[in-house]
């Protein structure tokens, strides 16, 4: 699975989308924090939204407009998450999508609305308004990579994939950026994504596709187990690529499935690298669980387990700590059969360490940036797969400070 | 409710109970790890173990040996924690309680055993064989105080409470020591706890009431969300202050059990004051949640999110990340009406800022070392109280090198 990093502006081939991004100094001066992606029709559009029950209100104003599957520009800030701000937020939220929907000329409710940044204080609503006049006369003058910089939190690189396609020998482009990278812990996805492409895609296709590929990327990541009000991944497809529309059944369709999981699973690992304070990104298998819900639970706890996760940052095989957190996950586990491997070491062998020189193979291996943790627990066919981080001094001084 | 720390030796006052505690170098050399309490007679024993489903040997072992409700011996080392060491484990843990109680002069399924430490090492038997005559030898020429020091891990004091209670106008004492202090999830506890009193308790009263007592003390306290494979709380009554027996229904019972929930209470705040890197103590509170069960989920979201316990550290009013903790916790929430307090600063009203001074005087309130967060969800009925510690660079230090 490739997962480079691609060139600023490659997000430009995407036919019919255009790009804008400006400082609405809504952020610390001197960075983008305004965006802009702008179609030149009604696209055809999919998106998932946190589950977390305190809903911000642009996930609020979002979900409701894109029940009916269209939309045509998606106006983001990063630096305030307009969450827990109650009517006000709201109508700051409305008034938002209204004003670029007035300077773009479209339809109100074609606009999205997306936020991230603290919680519980007012969007600077001045500021807003003055800054998109110039975000929407700048659209077209921004790329792709633009709108990836100006959604950053406590991200330190901007996070874009660009994938191209065919469908009935028409060539396409598939363009998604993200931002984490706190607050990380996917259920949809604890984060921000917007995907582009040109492609025609038949809706009821494009809404699955889509849901299946975050199912396994951004929702099979987490930085800290902690769900934000925030969360949003939309696509959008604009069909400007003129290919006969893509549906569900169709080899195009499944090449489609493809390129999406493949973008978004590397901007999901982009996520994990850059998690807060993460100097490790670490592959969590499940294997031989009695099913798949409980290698998801047992996946998940070894992934937010604190006492796992600062292991990790010490580079320490306590692979005894991975034991007790599919323990205690509600897994079923026979303490006496299971295994446990750091990449292809055997730590573990029928629940007890499997000597020799594992010890120092084991640590040789979290010596390492990135290396998986495989758990077979021998009970029965169920696997899962998690990508989570490390727990650092960083985390906890970016947490500590976050506000300040 | 006074939770004062005793003097040394104050455990000695409960009759016909004898302590040791010696050096066995399970742990760095110079400091005691290996205890033992030791009963004039057979006593009535109610235990709680861990509800991680990979379990320690002396766990399993001791979990086996109380179901008959006798007891008369308690063997403990720190250092290792004899868990995921399988067969030898069991052989070793075994044999611990053997020498025991070849040395006591008592039978051997009469002794109960516990470990705390490392996960996943040999117990070193060679050690412990050499030190168990010292051991036995010394009996009654140490105090409780001396087994809570033995059991200490990165505990940073030792935890020990005493209690006088009278019963048919017969006064007796009830004496109880517990270690922490990371791997902090209680279900049943995380930790250790032993129990002496020697007062005449009704054995199926005994266990009713240490079972109620756990519940609302190690069962609601949280470090870092990790339950571990050795957690054990036990209680011996040896009737030996001569009381009629103590039994369910009486005024005597309710007063026991007051002094009990009482004492264990005490030794939980203890812990969570001593948590690994704990700068902070914090109250949690939910109010006006659907149901308990509810509450709970919401109480230990918020207790457990690292977001919202290193804003703690950063002595941030964040209040953001607690209502985002509810949201994602299972609870109901209607985020319109949810009400949030820093001790009596209310901080958010109807889901957004209450405004004014709020955030002034909370951030004041989060510079104490002990305050108390509520959240009145305004939904129903259900209550809960947990406590809980911050997350601070030093859980990070001592967890990232802990087996080094």
């Amino acid at each position: 699975m490739g997962c480079e990093m691609l060139e600023s502006g490659s997000g430009g081939s995407v036919k019919g989308f255009r790009f804008s991004a400006v400082e609405a100094a809504v952020k610390k001066p001197g960075r983008l924090d305004l965006a802009l992606i702008l179609s030149d029709a009604p696209t055809v559009t999919a998106a998932v939204f946190t589950t977390n029950r305190v809903k911000a209100a642009p996930v609020l104003l979002s979900l409701e407009r894109v029940t009916e599957g269209v939309s045509q520009a998606l106006v983001v800030n990063s630096g305030n998450a307009n969450a827990c701000t109650g009517g006000q937020g709201m109508a700051d939220a409305a008034e938002t999508a209204r004003l670029v929907a007035e300077g773009c000329g479209i339809a109100e409710d074609l606009v999205l609305v997306a936020s991230t940044g603290v919680i519980g204080k007012p969007l600077p609503m001045e500021r807003m308004r003055a800054a998109i006049p110039a975000l929407v006369h700048g659209a077209a003058s921004r790329s792709m990579e633009d709108v990836a910089r100006a959604i950053m939190t406590t991200d330190t690189f901007p996070k874009l994939e660009t994938r191209a396609g065919e469908a009935g020998g028409v060539k396409y482009t598939i363009s998604a950026v993200a931002k984490g990278s706190g607050m990380i812990m996917p259920n949809m996805a604890t984060m921000l994504s917007f995907v582009v492409t040109d492609a025609a895609v038949e809706p009821a296709f494009l809404t699955k596709a889509f849901r299946k590929a975050v199912n396994v990327s951004f929702n099979i990541i987490t930085v800290d187990g902690d769900t934000s009000t925030n969360d949003m991944a939309s696509v959008m497809a604009n069909g400007m690529a003129g290919n006969p529309p893509i549906c569900e059944g169709t080899p195009e369709a499944e090449r489609f499935e493809s390129l999406l999981g493949d973008i978004l699973l590397c901007l999901a690992k982009q996520i994990v690298l850059d998690g807060e304070g993460a100097t490790k990104m670490v592959e969590i298998n499940i294997r031989g669980a009695v099913s798949t819900a409980d290698a998801k639970k047992a996946a998940m706890a070894v992934a937010n387990s604190s006492l796992v996760k600062t292991a990790f940052f010490g580079q320490d095989a306590n692979w005894g700590r991975i034991l007790a957190a599919v323990g205690y996950s509600g897994a079923e586990i026979d303490q006496d059969r299971a295994s446990l491997y750091f990449d292809d070491v055997q730590m573990v062998k029928d629940g007890v360490f499997a000597g020799g020189d594992a010890e120092a193979r084991g640590t040789e291996i979290l010596k390492k940036r990135k290396f998986s943790v495989t758990i077979d627990l021998k009970l029965g066919e169920g696997s899962a797969l998690v990508y989570t981080s490390d727990l650092s001094h960083d985390y906890v001084s970016i947490n500590a400070d976050y506000r300040t």
